[in-house]
């Protein structure tokens, strides 16, 4: 029952039948939040483990210093071999931070505008105009660092391989472009991964900006949730042989490898960015907390180890998207109205919509009791051109309220497709 | 034996035996560390019981939240309420970050300059002047946050009874003066508490800048190494009565409660304050480490269960200061070339020697193998004027290794006393 084939009384009849099911479902008083790519309790039982990994004053002696001191601004030398395990970089590029890099990446950011990157002209503060490139859909979070610092946000198309980078290559040549930012596995929301020729063109870009920076948030890295781990080059690596190597700062983090609210985070760059970098940072810290370094270091031991419970993780998402995947291709695929992609890791699935319904699409999902990512977050200024992407975030809820909350969504999507093909 | 009192021949005479002290200690070919503030070995053991405070997933509840999930930016509630309950402000003027209270104070300027304050008329990069000012002998830290944004800083000079207030007041006419760090108790590095006058005439500033801000630094709150807790005024609800609530964000740590590398910390403010930063914060980052905000809560329990815990600090802290005081009570005080405060709290002992010879002492010292936080930190720019403080650091080496080094400076300190005196 293709919607656009239907003629005008078939969609009346359609909406009539759809307007009883959502009064069914609203009825229900449910109250779920779909909003975040927030881990669900049981991924986080499954982490206790840590929390007694260090009990007494000699277990806190790692690296011949004492992690419970001050110092070690780089962070504990074992967790920057951890991190460059997992990464596939080297431990003296890898700069440890506290429980959120997205605090780096600010860190980052704000550090280029007071003060300037380390091939600079000036800060970014004192240039007339800063220009980001940001592949959409992406992650929100992103593009408002950016935007809260004034810089004019660009949007660039996201193909199936990754951000489009014939735009990518055409806009870097304007030297007001100073960056951006890119979730290069499991991209957020559209759970691409970027093709090994998009990331050599990354890696060759020649941005006339001599300090155009790509931020490689590579918050993904190894969190597959159906099937094995998929290698993934080391973008450091690349463009130290592309001849700039000064050109990319990688993140990543444990927030959903052990807790979301308690983990630790990586700054992985150039030794000369790094160098040129903790200057900086060496004024605003004398260190993070390598006690909770240290506890990850123990725990998650390497990257073998970290992949065999990032299988455990899996186990416990797999069914969640599965259940999303199969009502969507069950309620939605026959009717026409929407698309989606099928991601093996990440943690969203993002939907697009026939145009001009995301926002009633969520505007009714609220109503009866299910909050999802607003309609345009995925966007530049939150602001999707084509109304029409929904990132789903199926991590948090128990399988048996997410399917709950699928049936107020798939029927929310539907009533909002009728209203638009009957107004049209 | 009073250095000015001698004639030439008998400081020549008493130069030979300095030298020949000298040399007999050097020999013994020491490597101690005494630059910084941080606390021993024997203090961190204390504290071993928080690392095992928290063992299961049930135990990562409080508040009706999962301290373990995303979420609570401004801090867990009972870990706001913990320090409300230590600094006798409001549990709501309360933002509790991760470990360093100088991330939180380096932010705040940072977005000074980025966002401008609540009452800023733009953001402090631009415009075309900014000036701090800087009590000295003071913190080295401080001082530099604001000179990487380029402020001008601004010498005022520090009394037995905190900051000259007559100096204050007379520099906040001018516009372009922004702000003033303080260290209200236990200053680092003189000792002092700010006395109830100072303190009131602090909350009665009426600085011609909007939005000037009082950096108050209370990092010694609750540290007490001789004698019983000294009550302070809660410099919030000053503000708050003097009508203007908004000029002041306190700051404070467990660094030096609990562990240095692995505490909490907190930025206390107005709530009209508090709700602007959490807005600028909120890009940053999701929010600090809950999990280990929680161990914090259940190990401190309140402001009288961590006065306790305080005392067993004092009681290893004591004896290190009393060494040292006793020391240079001995050795020095007799010859006339030293003066310095006697401070029941905090990490420090300042001493002002005669002018000219700091440097030279600490040039001595180090070639004895005694490190000492370089003379002229305590000024800014790193240049102290008349080159005569010392900020000495007792807390780290035992007692032992604490007195060979002591009479190492106090050597040293006669020689470059000798040196000057015979130049003279």
């Amino acid at each position: 029952m293709n919607y656009a084939k239907l003629g005008r009384s078939a969609l009346e009849q359609e909406q009539e039948k759809c307007e009883s099911e959502y009064e069914a479902l609203k009825a229900q008083g449910l109250k779920l939040d779909m909003s975040r790519g927030k881990p669900g309790k049981e991924q986080l039982d499954l982490i206790s483990g840590i929390l007694s990994i260090l009990t007494e004053a000699a277990d806190c002696a790692a690296d011949g210093m004492d992690t419970r001191n001050y110092g070690g601004l780089a962070g504990l030398p074992s967790a920057r071999a951890l991190f460059a395990d997992i990464l596939g970089c080297r431990p003296e590029e890898c700069f440890v931070g506290g429980n959120s890099s997205l605090d780096l990446m600010y860190n980052t950011i704000s550090k280029a505008y007071t003060h300037g990157l380390l091939h600079s002209e000036k800060p970014w503060c004192r240039l007339d105009k800063v220009k980001f490139l940001c592949p959409a859909p992406g992650y929100d979070r992103h593009f408002r660092v950016t935007e809260s610092f004034g810089a004019e946000l660009i949007t660039v198309d996201m193909t199936p391989t990754g951000p489009d980078m014939d735009q990518v290559e055409d806009l870097v040549k304007d030297p007001a472009v100073k960056g951006i930012w890119c979730v290069p596995k499991y991209s957020n929301p559209d759970g691409i991964i970027y093709s090994d020729e998009t990331i050599r063109r990354f890696a060759r870009l020649k941005p006339a900006a001599e300090d155009f920076v790509i931020m490689w948030d590579n918050a993904y890295c190894v969190h597959e949730f159906d099937g094995d781990f998929v290698p993934f080059p080391d973008i450091l690596s690349l463009c130290r042989e592309a001849g700039r190597p000064d050109m990319v700062f990688e993140f990543a983090s444990t927030s959903k490898i052990t807790f979301p609210g308690g983990g630790i985070s990586v700054m992985a760059a150039s030794e000369a960015n790094l160098k040129y970098m903790q200057k900086l940072f060496g004024v605003q810290t004398i260190g993070y907390d390598k006690v909770n370094q240290l506890r990850h270091v123990l725990y998650l031991k390497d990257k073998a180890n970290t992949l065999a419970l990032m299988k455990k993780h899996a186990a416990i998402m797999k069914p969640k998207y599965r259940m999303v995947l199969d009502m969507l291709e069950r309620e939605i695929a026959p009717l026409g109205i929407a698309e989606w992609q099928k991601p093996k890791g990440g943690y969203f699935i993002s939907v697009n919509t026939m145009d001009g319904i995301a926002k009633r699409t969520l505007e009714l999902c609220r109503e009866a009791g299910v909050t999802m990512t607003p309609a345009g977050a995925t966007f530049p200024y939150g602001i999707d051109p084509r109304d029409r992407n929904i990132r789903v975030a199926p991590s948090l809820p128990p399988v048996q309220e997410l399917q709950q909350a699928m049936e107020i969504f798939c029927v929310s999507m539907r009533l909002a497709a009728l209203e638009k093909l009957l107004a049209g």
